[in-house]
């Protein structure tokens, strides 16, 4: 009987895989009284749902020879002609040979990691790191070379240190994966002098950053600080990863990765065989929505929203989770997540289930760890839940963290 | 500097790949002037632009709030009941939990990649075959094992002794990959005391069916075989890749793989890794239209206006081809493709300028060839090109087949 043998058939790739953490805790997180800060979903308050209805139906009426057709793997012509005006907002300057469609940032991570990992590889990146970066690198077989955050972002200290010992062992790790703006989860944001700093080191080294930046527009506080792939300058050392999932929103699966040329190429061949092309109807439809101006001024509401429930949840924590010396989160200048920290002797995972019996639920510190760690910290995402249920919710955090308290 | 040093970064497995020779042939054939035989597009004739139009409209307004939202991995669950009802016309019962949508078919092949294959496992396929699985296959590196095809699709006896062959080196394939209906390139289909041959040595020899079908609802002479899905009964032997590119649009980028669940909770797994899920606003136009039973009619007018197309092809080839003992093309009973072959010593990869010259274009048969051969043959779409351009296309192509001929 097959069934009793089919684990022989699987691959070592997919045995090294599980199922995200995150989706699966958040199958507890399903009852509807539950207050859910687990999750990145942005609030579909923002979707512009009438203005889509009608968009969608012009669209296909216009371009539908197009967008109900296959399409290029590179991407629609005329949609990345709209990205290029759009990054120009963000001081990039790129042609339409920088740039390939992705079926969202997820696929931009998968991709890099069929571009560039062979089993055993080793790659960079803070701890911790999106998880969804984890998984698909992991899918690859790689090995993690982790580093540490601080209020900065990624500690560059760190990632001599790790390059060094690297090297005393003769391996050359393949990239640095980060999130300089607003991290996920930690919410923290690269300082511009280690921006720089970064690139000296790549430079050096001939290494490649992965720049994952699903946040970039959504700053609440603060300045803009210049994105790792505008500090290139265009010389190849970073390849810059983005999504339409969080400015306008993720039911399109839509995203895009920038780099040199001659990278990107090879981005195309991995996507030929990977799916073909992104759909054209998703391209079709954001093409239209910003080809009649209307992205920057929805960012802008976006940016509104998410700033009231940043400074809600800020006050909430604030006013209920208990005073301790060793209880801190970050308190991020956008994105729509921060990080709690809580005493050695707290386990966010055990206390999740106390969560889950107060009816508010988060993701446990250990899921974002690619290696170990994390075990007594939590993120906490503030862009889906209403202000009313941020207060609420965090009451009930506050209960289910006194409990766990010495 | 970076980009000199660049290749030492890639990985093993894109280095194996190559921009499919299909998209780079197409490059050539851009020009108006070509009537393109290549390619594997349906005819833009066959959209319902204006249906989609409005119920693209009516779907977000009414189904915004998870068509413009995340999704989950293995699709929406609305959805996933509409393809449920669509396979029992195809007398396939399914559950929701033998179902993952996947952005389209090519996904569902590197998907089958990601779960079974590691570097150096071995694959049975036909030469020829679909050469957008040859290449996500590659990307695995996989070494594949050709057996013959013959009017009745592939040839039985070929996979028992490549079975054997492999047996006698401690090697088990790792799956079967069969395009059974209307094969794309060669247009044959598996007959179905082949399908019953098949499954017993399957059963037999504990390994997998991976039944790619995307043509299966477009058979326009001849009765239906049931599909290997059907005869499997759920025992959990095949694996089904299905798409709705041939049968309502390509750009949605929308299809499923079918197979036993604990078989597709494995692809549910690598699905996160790779891109979440398939687009959620893909799925709602899908579902609202076959929610509103229009896909069976729509299928029956591709079906007739395919019909007339294949029909004008084989009287034209009859017409124009030079007689000669060793010029065949299959008449294949639905798909989009035949396949011809010549002598030989006719190479199609040289006959491809001439035929360029002459404004004619096609997809050269090494294409179709895992490993060797296909030199002397071809593939021809009769889907794409109105019926004018069939007979206009074919004497074009005779007049470039008769200055190759001895």
């Amino acid at each position: 009987m097959l069934l009793n043998k089919i684990e022989e058939l699987y691959s070592t790739n997919l045995t090294g895989m599980k199922k995200s953490v995150i989706r699966e805790l958040l199958k507890l997180t399903q009852k509807p009284e539950i207050i859910s800060f687990a999750g990145g979903l942005p609030s579909p308050l923002t979707f512009p749902v009438e203005e889509i209805a009608d968009l969608a139906r012009d669209v296909v009426l216009k371009e539908g020879e197009w967008a109900l057709q296959y399409g290029a793997t590179e991407g629609v012509p005329k949609f990345k002609e709209e990205i290029i005006k759009f990054l120009a907002s963000d001081n990039v300057t790129a042609k339409p040979e920088n740039i390939i469609v992705t079926t969202a940032s997820q696929q931009g991570l998968d991709m890099v990691g069929r571009v560039f990992i062979n089993p055993g590889d080793h790659i960079i990146l803070a701890a911790p790191s999106y998880v969804g970066a984890i998984s698909a690198f992991r899918g690859y077989s790689v090995n993690f070379e982790c580093v540490s955050l601080d209020d900065d972002g990624m500690v560059i200290d760190d990632v001599r240190r790790v390059i060094a010992d690297l090297k005393s062992k003769s391996i050359k790790p393949k990239f640095i994966y980060i999130i300089p703006d607003f991290q996920n989860p930690a919410g923290v944001t690269l300082s511009i002098e280690r921006r720089r700093e970064l690139l000296e080191i790549v430079r050096q080294e001939n290494i490649i950053i992965i720049e994952d930046s699903p946040y970039r527009q959504l700053r609440y506080v603060g300045d803009d600080v210049p994105s790792l792939y505008e500090l290139d300058k265009g010389e190849g050392y970073v390849i810059s990863l983005r999504t339409f999932s969080k400015i306008l929103f993720p039911g399109l699966r839509l995203g895009w990765i920038m780099g040199h040329e001659k990278i990107i190429d090879k981005f195309v061949v991995a996507k030929q065989a990977m799916d073909l092309c992104t759909p054209p109807m998703s391209q079709a439809i954001a093409y239209e929505y910003m080809r009649r101006g209307l992205l920057l001024d929805h960012i802008q509401d976006n940016i509104k929203l998410y700033t009231k429930r940043r400074g809600k949840m800020l006050e909430a924590l604030g006013q209920y989770i208990p005073e301790h010396p060793e209880i801190k989160w970050t308190k991020p200048d956008g994105g729509l997540f921060l990080w709690m920290s809580f005493p050695e002797y707290v386990d966010t995972e055990k206390m999740f289930m106390q969560a889950i019996e107060e009816n508010v639920a988060y993701v446990i510190g250990s899921a974002f760890y690619a290696n170990s760690g994390g075990n007594n910290a939590l993120r906490i995402n503030f862009s889906y839940p209403s202000e009313k249920q941020i207060d609420e919710g965090v009451q009930r955090l506050a209960r289910a963290v006194k409990t766990q308290l010495k």
